[in-house]
């Protein structure tokens, strides 16, 4: 039994990845996942934040969605005075997930801000930002390595997200919206390129989930995972 | 070996919750757990929010931290003229939670915001809101009984959740904050009294974790969390 | 001719006053008097603002009610995106107030932010903060000379503040929620040890008073403000 | 002994009135008193806000500084994303003053809104505010009877305000920037021409003050506030 | 004396325009102008402001550049908690031109948002989301026609704009950013296919120029919207 | 044919300049212009912003109207926690048009704001504020050199602003607000004493119009500025 998009229920969408879409960020990527369209932007600053111990860097991101992403057109963020709380939920996700790929030390006293905005949104806008964002800071990071600014890469892995859920009792992989609409449980992995877990968010707002079906959703993840990293090391060794 | 204050690896701190605390809530406590405090009050509204189908109800939350909670005062969010992301990411988790223990269509069209005020914060304060707000919000519900507003009651089952983690290579359950702030892993669970999980969130900032870790997080978890609704049945039934 | 809850005209309500309920602030109170319940917190910070004169310290405060503080759940103010006029208003008269109870030159180059958080509002919440909040305040100074940072306590004498006001042609001392719902005139003073005005608010929403009822009205208080500082010593001295 | 300005101790500043500055508003008159200019805007909106009572009408009143009212230039309230606290304070207390002045069930379903904003500031903005803004309200409503929209005013008496202080403790009247700057002690009354109180403000920043000086205060104000009355009822009645 | 990039004075850079880049929005296009990326998407929505006389429409254009769009990355709006000024002034600008393009009575009560936000910007975004933006709008309203939502094609010409400036005393049609930023002069037009002027804006920030030149960079601008217009007419009818 | 108000289409407004309106303002004039009454004030920073180059100044411009300054009351910019995007573009246009008249180096390290205050608004608001905000900006340039703050005047010529407009196929110099509503077509000019553009916008919102309308409204203008400067001299050498 298929999926309405005739894939297997353990098939990645098709990806399809333009590294240095934006030509004046020290590292970027348009990531186009299916319908979901996202625009990765790292940009360097050259100044740590007030919390990070002296002689290290941060990474963090920034997440919005542009207002005609989604079916209907949202009022922009601005027009409301606030960040979308679910902005705000994501954007703190992506940026916990980057920093699990990057050693602080060796980026020394500098700040790279990734940029995540969804140009269209079809589900798995967090996780194709978590993957694409990955990816503009590897390329960033290249390019301080290329200047001399950085003579050590502060890179020390690769960091890829999926998700997975339960629509109609059967556990699939990479939900597109219309399939993430109807899902009762939802879940989110971010593994890096050892299959350790970095970020894991379940949640079963339709129905709970048992143990066993969160270990066969974080499988499912895996696999996912595993296939994303491929495709970013295609993209960064090409 | 002892954690430092003298608990066993699996073991809750104390928790002592009073029931109506704040007098004008339809359902209130005050939780304190461990040197955490969060005054949890379910306020009822004879209206629900226009995203919800018509004849059913809606239950939502707020969470927010006085700026004294902490060993270091907080500006309040007001004064910033924005809610703390990390506040906006923790009530979203709390509404998701506690709505998955209530018939939203027997709840009929009324909401009820469960607001979660942390007097005093020493780690654990989301799912102590959590544990907490299911007690305010059942006993808002009992009183809607009582009064006749309601005629059946839309609590379908218990709700709490716990934290565990992974701290000097050791799996805790239920960090305190000098546990929490030298954690590796962190994870959040919210159950049901079934032992299905709601919400499930893990993170590693230190380090990554494996697929075991974090299946042995989830066991820890487990077991507090049906600790936790027992503790739970005791106030309502007592 | 009693009051409805069986109070002489010039008698205050119950006060409870537990001292250190807030763990981490340098000094704090939860205050109940009658059913009004305010946690007070003061913060200190090694640093003054700038409109201070070189070598002087700043006494500052802040003031909010919970959203589920009344009889109906209030907005939270930063939903709003603006702090309650109201709360300004009185935030501002409780800085004033304790300032009067500091020599600033002897607090030294330090902020204390006296918190004041109304949990529970039942008529009274500003005068309540004033007098929980220099207890707080006196704390705060206690532990900063048991520290050894002062060595002179910036603390110069007792502040204290109550309302009075007239309701049914009847001049009442201590308002409760009931009775000041029903005020024609309400009037707040604070004082201090030897029976010196500091503050003084009246308004004749009402009706307006004449000279004589604000004489009347300043006596009882004054009345009311010798018991309260008897109970504040109370509390320093046990 | 006289004052910098050559003032008898109990003797207001000249005061200039001119009605009608502001062609467009239901009523208006620029305040000029001493070195104080405020214009007092009336505005008449056919609506009643939610809180009043079905057939009342409602009076309210906004109060705001332009930028260089002062000696020093000020940021405007919108640069800064809120209103100066001062200025919520004195806006509410110009609104209680304003409608001790009207009948409520005689203005009928209708707001209006008094703006009071200060071109130009050196002491006593706060009660030009009242006094100014009263002959403002008042012109509109004399304006809605001409035009038939009322058939009975609700203006029910006069209203204006003063303030007194203590300056190298000598009780003066009516202070102007340079004494408020270094007064002890500030009082404000707003009262009506029965010569009752409808609204005290008394502080005491620089040292606290008896109750036998803040009575003197408020007689020192009475007086002031009868000159005041009789100005007024020259503007309405010449 | 050709310029940096090659091209005469009156000539345009290279345009290359992606009809349907946004698939969700009822008209979208992508305007790739020279280094300069826009992202223009209308969205209609079954009800008109409060302004608009009964029976009529309205179309209304939303302008933001993304963090990154520049040489150097820019803080969000919403961070700041304000429209940039510039954003306001250019969306204002954007929504007369437009405007000028539609019979509002035609369009019925009905909304159209034109969204026009800034992927890379070059020099000359305004003019590219009038250009980009006159497409998405003249594609929605095709789609409504398609749909029979609307009889009557509401689009009753072209509209398009171009920048022309004064550079080292040259005077040169469509400037990118390099020129733009050593510009003396600026002058942006919007025009119709009549060669009709519908908006204008000059500004001499380096030095003022003359009525002559003024003249001279409005015909240079005529003869780039008129290639401006073909390219359109090729869009919409290829 | 002559207009509504009697005048001659190319006749200005009757204009009165109070100089020193606000004395606490290094530099102010209020500006009554027909019914249009502007109070701009100067003051003087003794800091440059961070974008000027070392050594220069900054001149800059804010841009409001008092709530009452219209036909129907307008809520409060800090009511709506946003800058009025109109205002926001005016005051842009304002800052560019009195920088073109100073030397920023002969300035110095300091910054010039000028706030120009609508307190009725009756038509040609910005051009007013360019006008009387080169008075204000002139008479404090004048006071710093009195006080050999400065020992060069910093102004290099004058600038003024007028619009112009089509009504009714007839071109009109200067419209009152009661034509500006009726204009097809709105154009501004803000102009040095040599005659040359400095600003230049253009609009037509009822029906484009032809570059030969464009230039008669810009030579409308040119004759209305020339009598603008005539009466600037004369305020400033009187």
């Amino acid at each position: 039994m298929t999926r309405q998009d005739g894939r297997a229920f353990d098939e990645l969408r098709g990806i399809r990845i333009t590294p240095g879409f934006a030509e004046f960020a020290e590292g970027s990527v348009l990531i186009e996942w299916g319908g979901t369209k996202v625009l990765c932007c790292a940009s360097v600053e050259e100044r740590a934040p007030h919390h990070v111990p002296g002689g290290e860097g941060w990474v963090t991101a920034e997440y919005a969605m542009l207002p005609r992403a989604n079916r209907e057109r949202s009022r922009r963020d601005v027009s409301k005075l606030k960040l979308a709380p679910r902005s705000a939920e994501i954007q703190r996700l992506i940026g916990r997930s980057l920093r699990a790929a990057v050693d602080l030390k060796a980026l020394g006293e500098r700040t790279i801000t990734v940029d995540c905005d969804v140009l269209q949104g079809d589900g798995g806008t967090r996780t194709a930002s978590v993957t694409g964002g990955y990816l503009a800071l590897a390329l960033a990071c290249r390019k301080l390595l290329a200047e001399g600014v950085l003579h050590r890469d502060p890179i020390v892995g690769y960091v890829a997200g999926v998700s997975a859920g339960i629509v109609d009792d059967r556990l699939l992989l990479d939900l597109c919206y219309a399939e993430d609409s109807r899902a009762m449980v939802d879940l989110n992995c971010v593994m890096n390129d050892r299959g350790e877990l970095i970020e894991l968010q379940g949640t079963g707002e339709g129905r709970p989930f048992t143990v066993d079906e969160q270990q066969s959703l974080v499988r499912l993840c895996a696999k996912g995972i595993g296939a994303l990293i491929e495709l970013q090391k295609n993209v960064l060794h090409s």
